[in-house]
């Protein structure tokens, strides 16, 4: 990750038609992370073996929704129709969870932490390059849920009980990981101008598929450190 | 509905064990009911025709959360265990939930209506009933989560684009109702201190089944009213 001075505020950045086309592809893609991100973790709830992480997964489902509320609510101030702005995403997703299914409780945990680590890297590559005031507002959403904490937990307590299930819950981080991976680079390959932002910001007008290469080697890194951590070899 | 003065508040109310227990099940019921809420909205957001429809059903959802959240908090605040309180209630709103699975997108909607304003007609007829801070609370969380409008124009507009529709949908709303009151007159058998609460406040202690009836044929009144009011002829 590399560090950069202020680029301007969003009024003298959007006067470019390529950054703006950019930041509405990030705000819709965020926008409809966040709204799946809730689907998912409501539909988690139910697989809780009990009330109390029950409601603990709902708080997080309802806190994704709060994110997706601010994402939405920005992508209309701007002037985009927010719908608009976050339908090339919901196809990658929802192919990406349908193939990722999770088939019990400690699955699902694993998935959405997982999930929230990627898009927590994600957040911070490209908060460098982007606007003050989209920065403020992706800075804002990437608020912890509490959800990274919660699962860790758990997991580590059901290995802890129970060593085999550790063996199973790698072989599940290591699939979800790739799957991320391939629904990501079909995006980079469809959406130019957010390629462009992620990997040189408004200024470099080249798409760069080694700089996007680096940029998921780091997050894939990153992954593979929390998953040895949780006590999951990946 | 009788409209009562003031019975004192919660420390002086909650001095009789049985109104205590009465105000227990109460807030358990209530805080299982909206957690059962913030499911069904999250999983009818799936049936959603498109992104602003599955939004709006996800803010509903996420807005039941924060009940759930204040009735929790408020159980714990009185010393209750809130897992404890809420787990008579699960079976019947589970077995509720069970026979009356949602087909599609607007059975969802009709179902979610019928049951926020069951609710909603539960939560008035009680409140009079409760002393002061409980009473403050129940009338918080009835606050309109926006669901009543929202199922309303939909259902409208669909039983204007095909008349045929209605039929269907007002033989579902009986179904509703009907489940509704057999689930209820259960609970109400097997939970004497909230079913005396309901009937006759805290200083009746007999048991009248014949209140307890009566109470049951105000909300079937407001329940066909509202179902001849969308159109639906129940």
């Amino acid at each position: 990750m590399e560090t950069q001075g202020s680029i301007g505020d969003w009024t003298t950045c959007s006067a470019d038609p390529h950054y703006r086309a950019a930041v509405l592809d990030l705000l819709g893609a965020l926008a409809y992370g966040e709204l799946s991100a809730f689907e998912r973790l409501a539909d988690d709830a139910k697989l809780a073996p009990g009330l109390a992480d029950k409601a603990a997964l709902a708080r997080m489902a309802a806190a994704e929704f709060q994110h997706y509320q601010l994402l939405h609510d920005r992508l209309a101030e701007i002037g985009a129709d927010p719908t608009e702005a976050m339908t090339p995403f919901v196809e990658p997703l929802e192919s990406f969870h349908r193939v990722t299914a999770p088939s019990d409780w400690l699955e699902g945990l694993v998935k959405a932490y997982v999930g929230d680590s990627i898009a927590t890297d994600f957040y911070r590559e490209v908060a460098v390059r982007l606007d003050d005031d989209t920065r403020d507002l992706v800075l804002r959403v990437m608020g912890d849920t509490g959800h990274a904490e919660f699962a860790v937990d758990k997991v580590r307590q059901a290995i802890t009980e129970n060593p085999r299930v550790g063996g199973r819950l790698a072989l599940w981080g290591r699939r979800l990981m790739g799957e991320a991976l391939g629904q990501a680079q079909r995006v980079v390959a469809e959406r130019d101008a957010l390629s462009n932002l992620l990997v040189g910001g408004a200024r470099v007008a080249g798409f760069d598929l080694v700089e996007v290469g680096k940029m998921f080697n780091r997050i894939t890194e990153a992954h593979t450190k929390r998953m040895s951590a949780l006590g999951l070899a990946s």
